[in-house]
């Protein structure tokens, strides 16, 4: 676990003043293409660079089931996760079909599913799912540890990767970030508890209280990060918390999906602040803590288009609007180029 | 003109009734995709099929000058309104990188630039700009008849698109569009009058004042979509406005863009309301009178990314979302398919 301590690394500076000054002498009024200018400039800086370029875009789907998905707190039962791993490695999936629309390339690692030997997809299992946060911790500290390394490992394995998307498949898994997200921020279950895939007021309720007394029987524990990861969190998401931490040691910068995805970003930022540096925020889910956590981490998102998935859905689908600010920014004439007295 | 009384063509309830079911089956949450389940299914009716695409996008920008620009009303001369048509035709504006990034085709047209006669550019200009608003009609009725049948022969010249987007080009034209949209809304200058490209307060109270004046002015004429437009609109903006109705007429989607587009779209709306069928918005601009425009229209914008120049960016900005959404429609697998019970 030493790994975790390693640095990340810092975006240029120099680069991003280069960018900007780049922004000034392209043919627009200074500022008008908006948020694009910043994103452009952002990742100029990230790669230290003055052509920035998404061209090499990688997505990891970490699946794994939870034991609190026994308790009754998804519309979905647990052998979904299952079928839905099935699913993203056929093609059939929604990450699937953007990712290969977007031209973005897509690995799917089993962290953890029930039962599951689904050819296509790479088998890592810490366990046969986590034990229920509601009964006692999620898991053991050697289980965090194995799927820790399980995320790190999946970074390390795509050195050619400009941009890391990381997507999470696992029937319960809103109940555990919404968990891990009250312990974090120290707020309440009825704030940031919603309807997750789709249950109904009393199911939202239901997963209120037994958030609540999760984060009572937890309390001792709750005291960092890591730990409160392991007593209440699913394997999918601590490794997605492992490969954002190594995507901004090594430099790659990230684009972040949906509710479940931020809370990881949220535990990750946690451990290593600068690594918000290294994090797009894709969009704006409909999930009701979104918002919240997206507050938390001081975020913009990109697109706001009331999606709910997961998957890395989201994520995915803001990813050409991160290209297009780079093709911009690279391929517009100047005012000079153009003729034009700016 | 008597082609502005063909009727819009109807979108075909049954394609859409079948594309909200075939969504149904799709595996993922109900609702799940948001906004996009609403973008393909919306598709699928226009062009009346089970598998709605937008690979043959077409984008055209209507280029002229405005006599209201030299009242001093914009943050550059009248003559950048050439050069930027030669930037269009050489690839090197926004809308020429956007449109290579997101392979569509792009026709820039003069439709009554100041002075120009640049290679690669299909010239049909109305006059050497419209006059000056403030003084007298901004075009004769003559005019206004040749300015819209530009824009009507530029959309019977692209039977094979599948999706229209149209951009606009030309000095003074965001003051031009808030006299419009203030004429149409009866609405105070005060209301709608924006920076446009980037011009101080100062600048914007004298928009105003001008705006405010040439209302009385043209007080007695203001009685229809179509004088309105004669007496207050410009070359670019009339084309808009035929091209959007012949789109309606022969049923081609249309993505609008920012500010002067939709306040064309709502003169086209106004004319036959029935038209907005036909439109996606493609973005919020930071413009201020355009969330104004939007709500008169109904519209809610894909997305919202604080851009504020023209020349439809922001709509090919948003054509990637749109293709995703139907790409996801079209080829992610049932829950059936999927062997899930849903």
């Amino acid at each position: 676990m030493n790994w975790i301590n390693e640095p990340i690394k810092k975006p240029c500076l120099a680069s991003l003043e280069k960018a900007k000054a780049q922004q000034s002498l392209l043919t627009k009024p200074a500022g008008s293409l908006g948020y694009l200018e910043e994103l452009a400039t952002r990742v100029a800086s990230l790669q230290a660079c003055q052509k920035p370029s998404l061209d090499n875009a990688h997505i990891t789907i970490f699946a794994a089931d939870h034991g609190i998905a026994n308790e009754g707190v998804s519309a979905f039962p647990q052998t979904v996760t299952k079928a839905m791993v099935a699913n993203f490695a056929s093609g059939g999936a929604a990450v699937s079909v953007l990712a290969k629309t977007h031209n973005a390339s897509l690995e799917t690692i089993n962290v953890g599913v029930v039962d599951c030997s689904t050819a296509g997809v790479l088998h890592q299992p810490v366990a046969n799912g986590t034990a229920s946060f509601a009964q006692q911790a999620a898991m053991t500290p050697e289980q965090l540890t194995h799927a820790l390394s399980v995320g790190k490992q999946a970074i390390e394995r795509i050195p050619q990767a400009d941009v890391f998307i990381g997507g999470e498949m696992g029937i319960g898994n809103t109940t555990s970030a919404s968990a891990l997200a009250c312990a974090i921020l120290g707020s309440p279950a009825e704030q940031l508890v919603g309807a997750g895939t789709g249950v109904n007021q009393q199911g939202i309720n239901k997963k209120q209280q037994l958030i609540e007394k999760a984060l009572e029987l937890h309390k001792p524990h709750l005291n960092s990060p890591l730990s409160v990861l392991q007593h209440l969190g699913g394997f999918e998401i601590s490794a997605l918390v492992a490969a954002y931490l190594r995507c901004g040691q090594l430099g790659i910068p990230v684009i972040i999906d949906g509710f479940i995805s931020t809370v990881a970003a949220l535990i990750a930022v946690r451990i290593h602040p600068s690594l918000n540096d290294w994090f797009f925020y894709g969009h704006q889910s409909e999930e009701l803590g979104h918002q919240y956590v997206l507050n938390a981490l001081n975020a913009r998102p990109i697109l706001n288009l009331a999606m709910r998935l997961g998957e890395g859905s989201g994520a995915v689908t803001a990813l050409p609007i991160l290209r297009a600010a780079c093709e911009l920014h690279n391929n517009m004439a100047t005012f000079e180029e153009a003729g034009i007295s700016a």
